[in-house]
């Protein structure tokens, strides 16, 4: 059963000559927000996108070029996807899986 | 000014015959509840962990092991390291960083 | 300029119950021989791939279903996206420059 | 059967103000070249290392700070290990075992 999956994104300018990058994401996740069908969730080290893959892939393709939009020449993406078809997984569904064996666990 | 880096771990048992990993993910946690100097936090995709780089790079090679202990016989572990050392960077401050240039966010 | 990028990808099969993956990977092989535009090389760690970044989601998008063909429940897939813009870049031009700058390292 | 690994690293200096990353490169995998156990091959995306975990992340973890003693302020660092135990596992029987199952792909 194809449906929705769960991601992770993360997108580098390389060669800015700056060490923040907080302007870069949110112009990136700008994207996310205007597009129906995806969820998404800002972490410290990545944004955890939710979705049809194809909807997924779009938005990954659109938001790497937001860096280059804004004058840098060089973009390193990092895309993982988690596909599961035996049965439905959502952001929240997967944080909860484990929290319910180990309640003590910060999340 | 070396201090706290801020990373991501992800732990994947290969081989096993079970789709579902929160057990193996429960386990691996066990093993930063019991480090001093390390923060984290549970993801959908991934554990984020703070903390000085020596003390993350034991806690990965612990945690690492938690598969094997439960009977995997292959493991892949991803670990990504962001260190910024021009000034104090936290799970939290980087967050914040993107949410006060775009409030709109989910975080 | 946008031109070719170079990017890794590796697709992991979860829970198939058998250690080994080279099946899987020689499978998802198979569908980059037939892309025209498409350079791709088989690395310990990963395939890395050349080429234009919408015939590589394409491409990357079609390799993500083949373990699931093959009777696979959950896949992870991971992919880094390369993408310079300043100058060309290849799979051999990137590590023909490191190793101009050092020849004693191994390729 | 605890053993040998095989992983990829990739180290990446954020705000260097260039985009080319090759000396970078270059003066970490010198620090490869003293390391008796491990033996690596640099890749279009990264470089691949085998060996004994613990001299592994003793090797990137000293990796990781050579961009630092360059002068850069910001360094993310990507490590991917698979450690597999049923069997020996090693950059080169990675490849062949694959290229053994579809002899006309690329390595």
């Amino acid at each position: 059963m194809k449906g929705r999956v769960v991601s992770e994104v993360s997108i580098i300018p390389i060669g800015t000559g700056n060490t923040g990058l907080s302007s870069y994401i949110a112009s990136c996740l700008k994207v996310l927000e205007g597009i129906e069908d995806l969820s998404y969730r800002l972490t410290p080290m990545g944004t955890v996108i939710e979705g049809p893959l194809d909807k997924l892939l779009a938005a990954v393709s659109e938001m790497h070029e937001v860096p280059f939009s804004k004058g840098a020449l060089r973009v390193v993406t990092y895309l993982k996807i988690d596909d599961r078809r035996d049965k439905p997984s959502t952001m929240d569904s997967k944080v909860e899986s484990v929290h319910k064996l180990q309640p003590s666990i910060e999340v």
